[in-house]
């Protein structure tokens, strides 16, 4: 028989009170996002089971507004994560809710400026009292005087980290556990606002450039290197391109996203392209699953969490 | 307080061995699609269980062919459909897996031209072998030549479907529980094909406008009416448009689908849309979710199988 | 040098007055959309301008409601379109102009409850008063009266595209210029609700599968064949698929669509997809501009009909 | 009659020779893509002929490689842009081109691993010889050198900008013109490698927030203000967030992007979202464009151009 046509497709089941890995793996032979999605589920259970392999985590999106904040801070205390790399906002966002306030469930079908006349911010189906950051300002402020002069964005996260008591933080559990947080474009955020007022008033130096030697070391010294890349933006890219100047490429590679190829943009660009650069091995793993990241992640990792279930 | 602000955002959390109930009640409070896929499942199990609602499933997109097709032919053994709106190419590759055929994992990074030389018909990441049309050819002709003349097309699909031996088939499984099935354009597939293929030598009629009539009676008759609508495309209009010569509309309306409203198509067109025309009501609980509906829909049965997990 | 490195990406060069054919020429040697959208109108002139080829028009999504019907009827006309395949929308639309009744520009941004009070049906930024059905109504049923007791879908389109009096009309100019109008899923829109409102009280029989024979015989006669493709959906698959039981299979294919091809449906599948099934032929001209139709097909029309600009 | 039904919609007309601006004129009074395209084109004309707007830039997704670097280096000249926010990796693909070097018209249809083997890296259908970022390296170590050992991002970047001999280069043009240049992640880009590397053996300080002062400086200092975000990324919220400590807000917003709302992520959001945050105005004209930036942008410059055509 032809040799393209030796894995036939096998309907999913569903079965009463079944687990969510017993729901992967009921897609092993399904195609389309529910294939994908096995895939990603195979490779995220092989990547965290490789003890020599190193894990970078790419947290792009709003994810913090949309309650993946205890997924990322467990998958750093579990050690699922040794490399962070995310946007201001998911920052600002944990910082906030690490102060005990809220984002509030909100609809995305709504006034606008209604909403601003009520003082509330809206994040798609999210609302937050304008509120919060002046409380976010009067956290901020007294943290940034204690600040080392000089330092890279690293160590400045490393340091609001540290300061933070939520355990629940993800800048606290990358304190804790001696994660480093990468956050590129730190400045495109309300830290970055409140470093202006800062500086108004005080020095403070923290540099582009400082925190690529210690990634670009991680990727050298890496028997092997997994990522897991939810949304695309900045955080991919800069993962992906640390292992431009090593030698080394991605081993295992997931990319969870709605983002699409056709525009040329990096979000969307695939995964095999990446392997054109080299940034991912020609014999690496990698796929991505075309869906809305905060439905996708929870299921790998509660679907890894449970193990392969032997008994399917 | 702020009366938009009544409903924090809480984390998801993702323990050991969760089953899928768990992981979409751990979604309630978070947002974008997770908020939208437990909400999704919210309706549907209200639904559901709603004993005097009839439910409406469209099933556009390649869903057999993805290993979609024993979830929905146990949805209509369980009685959770009471009327199928489908594609023609639903139809087809339901009969050609009721003939013990497969369809078979591929890949979409592939050369297309080669594969038309080894008759491997490609649908994304799903090959085809080209014989099994062929099957599909020896099974079709027979079958037509014991229809009566002049039929609807549910009644035609019905007549197929009390042929098939397969128990797990759509065609089959709706047959055996008296769910009508609809297919408008059920010319544009290779049944169709095959049609115009008997119609060379013998006479068949099979009335476009005949099956309006029944379903727009079970629209009146319907106490509640709700729809679970996969992908979009003439299932979910044909479904939708049907209410609007009663003076009801549907009171539970999920649509799964990666369509997008912005270019004005009605695949893509949100539920509140549907509203201004009736077709949905003024008060009815509806979500889409925009995700992969092969990761979505598995998830909202699997979640609804278990009832709502009190002790969460 | 490398045999990839043949073609220079050129920048595009924007001048003061330029022409729709200027604008697109200077694409040309651009990547993503913009390559992709002069590839459109390089084979789309090719394609027109081939004597010998028939030329298929596939028309989806509200097409007529966004304000493209000018262009589709000026296209008949014109002699650019020898077959049209289309939805019952966009007749219906098409139908609902003929009587000098109008579509409305609005917001998605509304509150369609509201809009339902004002009975005010919604299409996107699109809205039409729910009287207008009405008028529609007032119109087809005496039409239906005329109608002989048996024809095909495309008869039966054939015969009310006849006694419309609009020349802009899409219907009345394919009467006019003997243009067939195909559109399998007929009873998906008001006309199949109106057939079925006729049909209450008198006989009206419309084959499903009559039209299969002509379209089919058209491909066989073909010398070479083209198409269009605006959307995706029925009308797609209705074109490509008329190809698989001849020999032949189309030699240019141009589809305008936001649809994805990860979901797997036909809609959003690639051209390229579509040579496994030797629908599109081996060594045809393709691409897919992944763009909103509603621009795209203006430009693409526009760049085509002033030809090459040859100073450029 | 009803307030909602006031404006028609007008089909589009297609003529012989049409210009840019016709073309956009014609699709005034139609809907979905069309219609925002139009408003597009008239905003932009208000707001390049309003002399006290300050006009922002936000440039992201892979645009130079594509073919649009001329366009953006015009409108600097044009003084269309007064500052431009974007991506390091435009940044890297201009220098490259003002080095005489060529990016060349690939296919995404492609295998990346014989790509990765001849030294070809790609971005989506671009392709681009490995060995450019040898030139690249050779060009940018020997600028570093001469560098004042601490500065800013913007300032960083006039650098090199003022040491590129190409006219055509977004970043000469930019410093021939007094245009600052803000690219928050530039690490996160070729650029930051190559900054690594000359950071192994020498200091170079670049100060992550020192441009919020300038930026901020020219939003309180801004009369009425407008900006053009192309694609979305951190260029757009860099530009949208600079408002929010200020009393002020955007009066002009045009985005030209295919993300989509629902996944949450800034990129995506809606213009309206903005307003809740008060970083676009309550009675501010905006639109999003959803279609590609390449196919848009270009037609909208074209379309401004020319101006309003009275005479349509």
């Amino acid at each position: 028989m032809n040799s393209e046509l030796q894995r036939p497709i096998r309907p999913a089941k569903i079965t009463d009170g079944m687990t969510v890995s017993q729901l992967t793996d009921s897609l092993k032979d399904c195609a389309f996002g529910a294939g994908r999605l096995w895939e990603a589920v195979d490779i995220y259970r092989e990547m965290v089971s490789d003890r020599e392999c190193t894990k970078f985590f790419g947290l792009a999106g709003a994810m913090v507004p949309a309650g993946m904040r205890q997924i990322v801070s467990d998958l750093i205390r579990d050690r699922e994560i040794d490399i962070l790399v995310t946007t201001g906002a998911n920052l600002v966002h944990d910082i906030i809710e690490s102060l005990g306030l809220h984002h509030y469930k909100g609809t995305d079908a709504t006034d606008d400026v209604e909403l601003k006349h009520n003082s509330i911010n809206r994040i798609y189906d999210v609302f937050l009292p304008e509120e919060h950051f002046s409380r976010l300002e009067e956290t901020l402020q007294p943290m940034f005087r204690e600040l080392p002069q000089k330092l890279s964005i690293s160590g400045f996260l490393a340091h609001i980290g540290g300061k933070l008591e939520d355990e629940n933080s993800i800048l606290r559990s990358a304190y804790d556990m001696g994660v480093p947080v990468y956050c590129p474009a730190i400045q495109d955020s309300i830290i970055g606002l409140q470093a202006w007022l800062y500086k108004q008033a005080k020095p403070l130096e923290v540099d582009v450039f400082s925190d690529m030697k210690g990634l670009i070391d991680r990727c050298y010294e890496a028997k092997r290197a997994g990522v897991l890349i939810v949304g695309g933006g900045v955080p991919k890219n800069f993962i992906l391109q640390s292992m431009l100047v090593t030698p080394k490429s991605f081993d295992y590679a997931i990319q969870l996203t709605l983002d699409r190829p056709e525009t040329g943009g990096l979000s969307g660009a695939t995964l095999d392209e990446a392997r054109s650069w080299g940034k991912v091995g020609e014999n690496a793993r990698s796929v991505t699953v075309y869906s809305d990241a905060t439905i996708t992640l929870p299921i790998i990792i509660a679907a890894a969490k449970s193990g392969q279930t032997k008994s399917f």
